[in-house]
Formats: C-alpha cells, sequence, structure tokens
C-alpha cells in the first residue's frame, strides 16, 4: 500500500487518511488492462488498491449511460451518466463499498462518517451488508425525516452539537483513537472506487468533457483519477476537459480558482437550493485546484435558479434528480454559450443521486380534480 | 402482431387491450435465441412484440441480482433481484419503456395509466422522455406528497373521484374514444417488459423457486411468460415454481386459490402496510390463477407484522424497499418451515420498488444527541 499527498508529495506506507501538510493522501496510479467481466470490479480488477469482496456488492456501479435530448438544442452530444440507479440511489455506493472491503479486511469492527445525506445513508446499509458496526455523525439540524432514510439500515445516527466543519478532522482522529474506521468524503478507498465512472464511461464513449457537481472534491478527484490511469495504461489517448461544478451560493473551489489562490477560504454563509453540494471548505478543495491548474480543466458556478430550471428540465427527460445533480446541466448551456465548450462536443454529465431523496423540496405540477362521470371532458380539456 | 386471451383462448390480430370474455390479453409466445448485446433488449431482441425504441431507453432493466444473507439461516440459497435500481425505482419501468416504444410507433400522441404509486410515476417520467402527453389517473385520497414524484416528470396528474375500481376498466374505453394509449398495470406490453427480469435470472442462475409480490397479476404473467418461453426455445430445461405472494390484508388471488374457486372475488375491506399491492380486485387476478393450477405453484399470504419484519431485515442487509418488497421475504420463512421450499434450493426474491417511495411510513432507528466536546464518550458508550 503505498499512499502519496497530491499536495506536497509526501508519500506514506501505512492507510493513513490525510498527510501531515494537512492534505488528503491518495493511492499511487495505478496501471493495468480491462478483463472480461459482469461488474466494474472484476473488469477493471488492477486498479483497486484492495480486493473487492465480491460476494457483498450489493450491485453498485455499471450504472446507465442515457442519451439526452438536452444536448440536441444547445449543439452538443450530451450523455448523462446517472448514479440514481446505485443501491442506495447515489453515487457514494462506489466508494463506500471500496471502503468497507478494506474496513473488513482490516479487522475493523465499527465504522463511521459525516454526513446528514447521500453518504450517510450509503455508509449506513454497507456498514449492515459487511456485518460492521456504524456511527453516523450528523449536523445538529438534519431533519428527522431525512435521517429515517440513513437510520432504517441499522446504523447508529449521533446527532453532533458544535462546528460541524470541525467534525470533519476530529471524527478521524475520535476514529483512530476508538478503533473506528471513518469514511468520510475523501477517504482514499472512496475516492478510488469513484473511478469505476470513467471507467464505464470509457467503455461506451470518448468524452470531450465531463461536468462533475462538486462539494468536498472527492467525486471529482475520484474521476479525475480513473481518466489519468485509464491514459497512463494506453487504454484512451486523451483525457477529457473535466469542469467542476459549483453552486454559487457555495463555491469555494470556483473562487480561489478564480482569484488564482492555491488555498480554499471558507465560503461564508453557504446558500444554496443543492444541499448535497453546500460544504463551506471541502477537505479536497486544495486538491481539487491542483487539478484544475495542472490539466487546464475548468469550475464553473451556477445559481439556484439556473438549478432549478435544470432540475426540471431532466426530470422532463424522466430523470428526477436532486437539486445538486442537476448542477452539470445548469452549467452547460453557459459553457456552449461562452464557447468554452465547443460545437459537436461530446459531453457526459453526471447524476450523482435520486430526487426523491429531496423530495419535500421539490415543485410537482398542478393536480386537477374531476369525477369520474365527467372524465372524459376533462381528459379532452386537458393540456 | 397477435394476442391471445389465457382464460378463453380467443385470438386477436389487433392491439386490443381485453377480449371480450373481460380477460386479459396476451401476445402469443415468442422463441428464439439470446445474442451478445450492452443491455436484456438487445440480448433478447427476438422475444418482444415490437421494436424497443432504444435511443430513448432510460437504461432500465438488467439490474443486480443480489446475494442475501437472509437465506443461509433458512438453509437456502436466497438471491435478491434488486429491481429499485430502475431510473423511476421500480419494476414497473420495464413495462412502461416497452409500451411506450409501441405508443411511439403507433402513432399515439398521448398516454395514460390508473395508478397513485410506482406505475404512475413510472409512466409520467417515460411518456415525458418519448414527448408524450400523459394523462395519469389517481384516486382522489391520493396525498400531494406521493403525487409529487409524480407530477415533477410533467405527467397530468388527475385526482378521479368515484369509484376507483372502475376506473381502470373506464379509462380503457375512454382511452379508445380519445386516442389516449392507457398503460395499465396488465397492459400485453408491459407484460412482455417484465419478461427481462425472468431472462436476466437466467443468464445468472437456474432458480427452484421465484417470490413475487402480486396485486393486479401483471408483474407475475411477465415473470411466468418469460421463463415458459425460455424453456419453449430450449434455453432452459424446468421451469422454476413461481410463488405469489400477497398481504393477508388484501389476497383476493389467494383466497380464490385455495378455495379452488376459477375466479376471484371482490377483497372487502383491504387493510395492509403494503400499499402497492392492495389491489381488491386485480384485473389479472384469473389468469394468474390459472397459471397457479396449470403449473402446480403456489400462492402464499403474509401479514403486516410479518412484512414490516422482512422489510427490516432486508434493509439489515443494505437494501431499503416498499413494504410490499418485502412480502417475498416475510414468506420465505413460512414456505421454509412447511417444507414447501426445501432445504438448499436456489430462491429468488423480487424487490419491487424503493424503500425512499415510502419513507413517510417506514419506520426509523432512535437516534442520539451529542455535544462535540463529549463525542468520545458519546460513541464509547454506544451499542
Amino acid at each position: 500500500m503505498k499512499l502519496v499527498c497530491p499536495i506536497c508529495g509526501r508519500t506514506y506506507e501505512e492507510p493513513v487518511q490525510r498527510c501531515e501538510c494537512g492534505g488528503p493522501v491518495e493511492f499511487e496510479r495505478f496501471t493495468g488492462e480491462p478483463y472480461i467481466g459482469k461488474n466494474v470490479w472484476e473488469r477493471f480488477w488492477d486498479f483497486w488498491p484492495v480486493e473487492p469482496v465480491l460476494e457483498l456488492t450489493l450491485g453498485e456501479g455499471d450504472t446507465p449511460l442515457v442519451r439526452s435530448k438536452i444536448g440536441v438544442e444547445l449543439g452538443v452530444k450530451l450523455y448523462l451518466k446517472n448514479e440514481t440507479a446505485n443501491p442506495t440511489w447515489s453515487f457514494k455506493d462506489r466508494g463506500t463499498f471500496l471502503a468497507m472491503s478494506y474496513a473488513l479486511k482490516a479487522g475493523y469492527r465499527a465504522v463511521g462518517t459525516v454526513s446528514t445525506g447521500n453518504m450517510a445513508a450509503s455508509v449506513s446499509a454497507y456498514a449492515s451488508r459487511f456485518g460492521l458496526d456504524a456511527k453516523i455523525l450528523v449536523s445538529e439540524n438534519a431533519s428527522d425525516e431525512k435521517l429515517k432514510a440513513v437510520s432504517v439500515y441499522g446504523g447508529e445516527v449521533i446527532r453532533v452539537r458544535g462546528d460541524y466543519g470541525r467534525l470533519y478532522f476530529e471524527s478521524l482522529k475520535l476514529g483512530e483513537r476508538l478503533g473506528v474506521y471513518f469514511v468520510n468524503s475523501d477517504n482514499p478507498f472512496r475516492i478510488e472506487g469513484y473511478k469505476g465512472i470513467s471507467f464505464e464511461i470509457a467503455e461506451e464513449i470518448t468524452p470531450d468533457y465531463v461536468l462533475i457537481p462538486t462539494s468536498s472534491g472527492g467525486l471529482f478527484r475520484g474521476i479525475a483519477k480513473g481518466f489519468i490511469e485509464l491514459r497512463e495504461s494506453g487504454l484512451i489517448e486523451d483525457l477529457p476537459t473535466l469542469i467542476a461544478v459549483q453552486a454559487e451560493g457555495c463555491s469555494p473551489i470556483c473562487r480561489a480558482f478564480k482569484e488564482g489562490r492555491e488555498n480554499i477560504e471558507r465560503f461564508e454563509r453557504p446558500e444554496t437550493v443543492a444541499k448535497a453540494i453546500a460544504n463551506p471548505y471541502p477537505p479536497s478543495g486544495n486538491a481539487v485546484l491542483k487539478l484544475l491548474r495542472e490539466f487546464d480543466w475548468a469550475c464553473v458556478t451556477v445559481s439556484d435558479g439556473e438549478i432549478v430550471e435544470a432540475q426540471k428540465k431532466l426530470a422532463g427527460e424522466g430523470l428526477f434528480v436532486q437539486p445538486a445533480s442537476a448542477t452539470g446541466i445548469a452549467a452547460l448551456k453557459k459553457l456552449v454559450e461562452s464557447g468554452t465548450i465547443s460545437e459537436n462536443a461530446k459531453v457526459v454529465s453526471i447524476l450523482t443521486g435520486s430526487g426523491l431523496k429531496t423530495l419535500s423540496h421539490a415543485e410537482g405540477g398542478g393536480i386537477r380534480e374531476c369525477p369520474l362521470e365527467g372524465l372524459e371532458d376533462c381528459i379532452r380539456s386537458g393540456s
């Protein structure tokens, strides 16, 4: 096992979670060849830092890549990577499965995470699947309703009073002392799991651009590492241009990128409809910044109005996603209009999580009422 | 196109939805061979009654078959077919996609359905995807919250005051007059779409038993037809034993089966936690009865208590399903104990829809509160 810090370059032989410099460590790059196999774990067997415990898979990954008509009006070829088709209905399952495979083999009996949303549900579910206890640390204002989708799997949910931002780092220290393996947003195994998204995309098309809703930075780093490893393995020729998309109301990475800074700063008073990507101080923010600069990639912000409009457009194609998942499509329009994305380009947007998870915030359509006797007239007079 | 009534044997050359005798028509049996292909539509190309419009697929089907530990304690090999990984998070998408493929090719500009749950969301989503108007007829007591997950896709939702049971038949008549293609629970194309579940199972294992939550009877008939066609094509040797599972509080098919009757009777005052399978007068009830008798299959009822317990067991394996989806697992225990299912048998249970759809009815676990400063003690003192 060899981990490296993408910020300062220090290396580690043991499975640390963060570098002494504060950076998020990651596994050295893997190279290999693809095999014939039923699932992404088997087909890209050379590329994982731990042997996936296949007898405990829930079928995460191998999600559909869907052709979108939204691209037609914008003059690009648009594909949607539908991660809402995962076992707990978000991309998190890919990383969770791989991290649990490690935790089990390393002999841990308990795992944890800091999240109130997709990741909390995913860790709670896979911990039960793997026979591990789960400590899910949530913020004090998380609603009971939202937490039901987490505790239902059996994980122990703990509402923590205090600075939620500090909790990420506190949990790692506590975990070490207590023998609880914390699988937070940019845990090194988690990042590796997300590479499967890149592998599966590359099996189907050669994208020019990939739009990635970005919060902690874990998903972005995983997809980047996936494509980089494919190129180093000689399996693709060119890297696609990756575009980090953030909500205007919480965009610490885009702001630092635009201002030419090397370090992100805490985004004060974050406010956006896209709760799943509203991390004001993303732990992988600086690592994402570095990637953006190194590969000449881009960071784009979108307004809540644009996000809600994009969410509706996606629903109009049959895909109901969380607001955060619609940010890629919200960004696409302005990227095409500004010429950043060229005509006829092949673009993939990642749909990160199911709209059912934020149903109470969704806007439904109008509902009409009709008596059975007058139904014919009612249908005739409809839209 | 040749349709046949499984009740009286009458045949039709035109795409009727029901037989003059009142029975639900179905396509004649298809035979063929499997091909290499990315999705179930391509691999079983010979078996569909209409060419699937692949450029409009949302990636329905090809759902994971998950090994379950629940089988271990019961002494059987249990596999879960996770249909919650479909685009609108239920098995309905398979049938909806095929029916929409037909509606589009037949020149319809509007489609409809009678449902307040999974099917309503599925038809609303795919209608938008296919560029068709949707008329979703729902019962007058459907909650606004539940309907949001339907109207969000753009379908027109109409709350109908009056006898909801009559609406199934009324909608078909109305649809013919108004040129709206109604894709109700046992529409012949819908049934064909469900065959994909059998095909995919047969690609992975040779099951001895398949447990099927049964309401209208459409899913049961589709899975049955799938396995029968595989056998007639020489692709499998023996049919598995199919077991229809109903909730005790609404079990018109099991009751008629037990009493040796040829026709189901309306189940008065249905009441069960498994709302998705609470059809008191299933339109395919008699057709299911006939299949059960012809192949010596079984019908089993489970109590609400057993259903809720099974739902918890499944969540404990990382799969959060609707109560209706847990009925198969609820039935398994008693089927093994009574000797109906023999030791070491290979059993598949169909998980029909996501637990997020009935989240407000789900029982979450307890939530603890801790101050950040006391978190270590809090985690130590936990379970």
